[in-house]
């Protein structure tokens, strides 16, 4: 399958790396290419910058975001949220008609950790998203656990542990569930209804930072028990 | 040990109910006791009003904000969210020096289900009970499932999920964690750290409404997978 890749970061990167090992056709959305692959320093929690983890991932293709994701059957949006709707922006039309999973979290880091962030309670970044994309059909999901369990779930007790989907359009969802359990394997997912559920699965990354800073390690997720 | 719980809801009720069968001195405080004895209405979920639970839980004493605190060891915020502030500042100085285990929370219900949050993200219920009763040593906990599993954790799947605990007081919080595994059987307790934590926990629980009305059944907790 052809999927765009909106962001270059880890996130962006590991999902397109599993993707491509998996013989899919990825491309990796970025607003300028060129100066993307320029930047040689790390990013602020010590991971590679692109242009050096492209070097061992050649397969994946490096373009605009618009390019990325023109010709894509799925977008992926794993951008810093703070560029999330730039970038969504930049990809315009060729989102129209798409499942766009909106894997970004509204993350507030200027007062430090643990982030605080940008958007809640009665709105949510995945909502923002699908107004600057209306015609795109966006899935809200995996936006609560790190990039290694995203797409790899039973690194983690096996994958005994619960992803969630919301999202208006019921097909897309469908589509999005499929994918998650076939590509990367997860096995619990709950479809929690309609976008604004967003507000909730974006709040949850509020306490995965708490958590995160209170263990100091990010190999962690939620199971709903029941 | 004398214990004072505010609120005369079903979670007051349950909690109450539980402590008062294992042998402690229970009292429940509320602004008018008179008043809370003459409604024979249930609430808006169809639980008994207080004077019905309290005739085969006569053990159970009524009394006072103040009065339910006096005098006891620990006490309890069992309240709706939306009358936490004025529960505790009616309490008042009875607070002072003792474990406040603060488990309610910040729900809005004025747009219906599911509810939105009066406070959270840079603030939180629980640091706002911090406030109202500066002498307290307020612990955040048991406000991430029903009042069914607060007080029997191993109802559901033998009690193989989490519970967070947050607070700026060391000691109350080993208190408070003692209690619950002893009183309640709690097994998996997280301490996340100062009170600020309640921001997420109680942001958690915009999920936890969520998934209730997805599912439409209320007996599910949160486990952290590590």
């Amino acid at each position: 399958m052809k999927i765009g890749i909106l962001g270059t970061g880890v996130v962006g990167q590991t999902i397109a790396g599993k993707l491509a090992s998996l013989g899919h056709e990825v491309t990796v959305g970025t607003r300028d290419p060129a100066a993307t692959l320029k930047k040689t320093e790390k990013d602020g929690m010590g991971n590679a910058p692109f242009s050096e983890w492209h070097k061992s991932n050649s397969k994946v293709k490096l373009d605009t975001f618009a390019n990325a994701a023109a010709g894509a059957e799925m977008v992926l949006v794993a951008t810093n949220g703070m560029a999330t709707l730039d970038a969504v922006k930049a990809a315009g039309k060729e989102l129209d008609g798409k499942v766009l999973m909106d894997i970004s979290n509204p993350l507030d880091f200027s007062k430090g950790m643990p982030p605080s962030l940008f958007v809640t309670n009665t709105d949510s970044l995945g909502e923002q998203v699908q107004k600057a994309a209306p015609n795109a059909k966006v899935v809200k999901t995996l936006n609560t656990v790190n990039a290694w369990l995203m797409v790899d779930p039973g690194k983690l007790q096996g994958g005994d542990h619960t992803m969630f989907v919301c999202g208006n359009d019921a097909a897309a969802k469908a589509k999005a569930v499929s994918f998650l359990k076939e590509a990367f394997g997860w096995k619990d997912i709950m479809d929690l209804g309609d976008l604004t559920n967003a507000r909730a699965t974006e709040g949850l990354v509020a306490l995965w930072a708490r958590i995160f800073v209170s263990t100091n390690q990010p190999m962690f997720a939620f199971k709903v028990v029941r």
